[in-house]
């Protein structure tokens, strides 16, 4: 088994030995266990530490899928779904051992429905390839999370992101899912008509179960016309509380904003450095509107009033593609450009999503939190649906620092869900949030692990991820 | 027990009269055993005959539900929920008999949030009383499915109706729901921010499950800004092929169009003899746009293009409300107007939804169908989703007109299938659509089974609904 510690009753090695060999007799070529590939497998980008699975193997098909899974289960050997490993919170990891499927080689785009505003792709597809394949038809994908991720992945994880405060997460935007069940069944969860009444949402039970239920293989997705004009605009202010009135008030008066993204003066420091621009080290919100000419000039008009009565100090925008690049870079290096504050760094990712009336309150609070931990990070925050993200920069080998990073994060959750908000509103829960889910739910949670325990009774599929059972 | 036939295994006539004597002793004046109110409660509206609960007993608070719950499930009882009785596919029959727990008396609307442009509330509060209740915060819910249905009956059956081309359906609408599992356990499945990833999405697993993994008791909603300008419109089209079209076209150009409505020529002809109206009998849409002045005469400039490309042959519109409201009356009365077709006849409602590139097809196919059977029956569409209905009239005490309803509306349900939709757009399942979902979902029919099965070991609610086990 891997380096990590092994609970009792993880499956034996020789187990997991013979499903390897079986794996690499049907496959020569598409099974590996070097321990680089196999690391590569469970990076994790954040604080988690690697756990390594015991194999990697390919797969090409839903049948490929389907065949691994069977071997695995019959044998009761983990499986760990891996699309382009950007998720953030240990969901890739293999505490358990196992085997880890790669499905990035499924990068076929199955079917485009431009008369239906949909397109079915298998799972490896990544959203960046899916975009650039649509551009011609005039459609495009709007789910953004920064990674260029894999769509089977972002659907798993419930993904949003910049632009989900106007066309939804994947939650809203997954029509439906072929996926590949624990007993190896493959089922698809709902046909493609864009609503639907007969029977249980597996599609939205499956949206978000980070692969502890099934391994999705296709996705048929929504997709949206490329509006006729796009409007871009940066916008710093005075205060950080002005910033997120703005946002707040730009919401409640039914702005169809398509993003509006928040940057605190560090972030903008460090994407000053990091990018060699000289914006104002101000908070500052990044936002862009869609729409026909009419309806943008009408979107940019009243938002620049709602800032203005907030204390914003400029209001730069454009509507051309390459300015619109420019005025934004800082936000796109965003996720980038926080380690030079701290060169060396380790960085814990937060996730708190809160009701927008609460969203200045609860980002003022961790702000003074965390100067009165001694902390150091910079926020984004998709302020439009309530989420902002702080990155702790802190050093692992500093046992205080870690403690009250760990500290910080836990009352960071905690604030959040008192708000009655969620401890995580795009990333997921996987290792790092498991937590919070008690406060968050209470005997909801339990009404999860029945659903696992029905689904997957052998806890196979990426076990030790969302709860424990 | 009650009239209908009882399967091996329903509950054993002694205990059900001990749980209604339960009830009686704890509640004295909310328990009724009259054949007059369980007939009321197990009003269908449509062909499925009536199967009577074996008592009614009203709910005034979710811990109510529970005590009725918990003395139900300790007797293995079935449980039927009621909100308002307007479900159309037998929804609150009692094949096996049972109590029936009229949320009727849950009428409070426990909080708005203004800010967060949302609130909560109990499962009784209808659409029209929460409506009225928000008028004067410029704010409303948008779901309309024609009846005033109660909010937890329309969370329960997935509703959405006239306004989902823009805003959803109760999928997207719902943000988190409080409900009384079989073991009496009260869970909230979500809190109030408006995204979240954290764990499977117990609130989507409940909106569409009828009553058959728990009973809802409060829901908290998403509402949206009462649009600035409203504009109605009304079109009638040479052929139904243009109408569709039209339909179909607007969605593709991106209209953010907010009803669009398809009444065939029979129906037309139905509202005017019902309504006493002079419309050109044509097929014809009933469309409205919500947004700014300036973004509604954009949207009505362009669909007035679209539709005439399509052949329309008049184009009438108002922003006026008295004038709007004259202008949709026919639309307004469609679903009672249709009786004066074929006075004293039944009403067997089907309910398609196929991918809107198919909308036209199947419409036409299916009005021939109709023809060919020698039937009658208007149509009506909320066909910006692809989504309509026939409303087939015939005289039950006629054989062979039953046995041909009945082979066109399964003839219909496959159509829909094989074009990749559904059988059921949005009335649920039910007892009517059950036949048709092993031909829509196949194997994932089981694993809706299974998490059944988990949450409800004792089948006691609302069995023999959605799926046998």
């Amino acid at each position: 088994m891997n380096e990590s510690s092994v609970p009792a009753g993880a499956s034996p090695l020789a187990a997991v030995g013979q499903v390897i060999e079986a794996l690499r007799a049907r496959w020569p070529d598409r099974v590996s266990t070097s321990e680089a590939l196999r690391r590569q497998h469970a990076n994790t980008f954040t604080w988690h530490r690697p756990q390594l699975p015991d194999a990697v193997v390919f797969a090409h098909t839903t049948e490929d899928v389907q065949e691994i899974v069977r071997l695995c289960a019959a044998n009761q050997i983990p499986i760990i779904p891996f699309g382009t490993g950007t998720s953030l919170e240990g969901q890739i990891n293999a505490p358990y051992g196992g085997i880890s499927i790669d499905l990035s080689p499924m990068k076929e785009i199955l079917a485009v429905f431009p008369g239906d505003l949909s397109c079915t792709v298998q799972a490896g597809v990544t959203r960046k390839q899916l975009n650039d394949y649509l551009r011609d038809q005039g459609l495009f994908f709007p789910i953004d999370p920064g990674a260029d991720a894999s769509i089977g992945g972002m659907a798993a994880t419930r993904a949003s992101g910049t632009n989900a405060v106007r066309y939804g997460t994947m939650r809203e935007n997954v029509l439906s899912l072929t996926a590949v069940m624990p007993d190896g069944r493959i089922v698809r969860t709902a046909r493609r008509a864009r609503k639907s009444a007969a029977g249980y949402d597996l599609t939205r039970l499956l949206v978000g179960s980070e692969g502890t239920l099934g391994i999705i293989t296709e996705v048929t997705l929504k997709l949206h016309g490329i509006p006729e004009t796009i409007a871009a605009a940066v916008c710093p202010f005075e205060t950080l509380q002005g910033a997120c009135d703005t946002a707040i008030a730009a919401i409640q008066s039914g702005i169809p904003i398509a993003r509006v993204e928040l940057l605190d003066e560090l972030q903008i420091k460090a994407c000053n450095v990091y990018s060699k621009l000289t914006l104002t080290e101000a908070p500052t919100l990044f936002v862009e509107f869609h729409g026909s000419q009419a309806g943008v000039d009408e979107q940019v008009a009243l938002f620049q009033t709602i800032a203005g009565d907030n204390g914003s100090r400029d209001f730069q925008w454009s509507t051309k593609p390459e300015e619109r690049t420019k005025l934004w870079q800082a936000r796109h290096d965003a996720a980038f450009s926080c380690m030079v504050l701290k060169p060396g760094a380790n960085v814990l990712p937060t996730d708190v999503c809160v009701p927008i009336s609460r969203l200045a309150e609860c980002v003022l609070e961790t702000k003074d939190d965390l100067a009165r931990r001694n902390l150091f990070g910079p926020i984004v925050g998709h302020v439009g649906d309530g989420n902002f993200h702080v990155a702790v920069l802190f050093d692992r080998d500093d046992a205080d620092e870690v403690k009250r990073v760990k500290s910080f994060s836990k009352a960071l959750a905690h604030r959040a869900i008192a708000m009655d908000g969620t401890c995580t509103g795009e990333h997921g829960v996987g290792q790092g949030k498991m937590a919070y889910l008690d406060a968050e739910y209470g005997e909801a949670l339990d009404l999860m692990r029945a659903v696992k325990r029905a689904v997957d009774p052998d806890n196979i599929m990426n076990p030790g991820k969302i709860f424990t059972l």
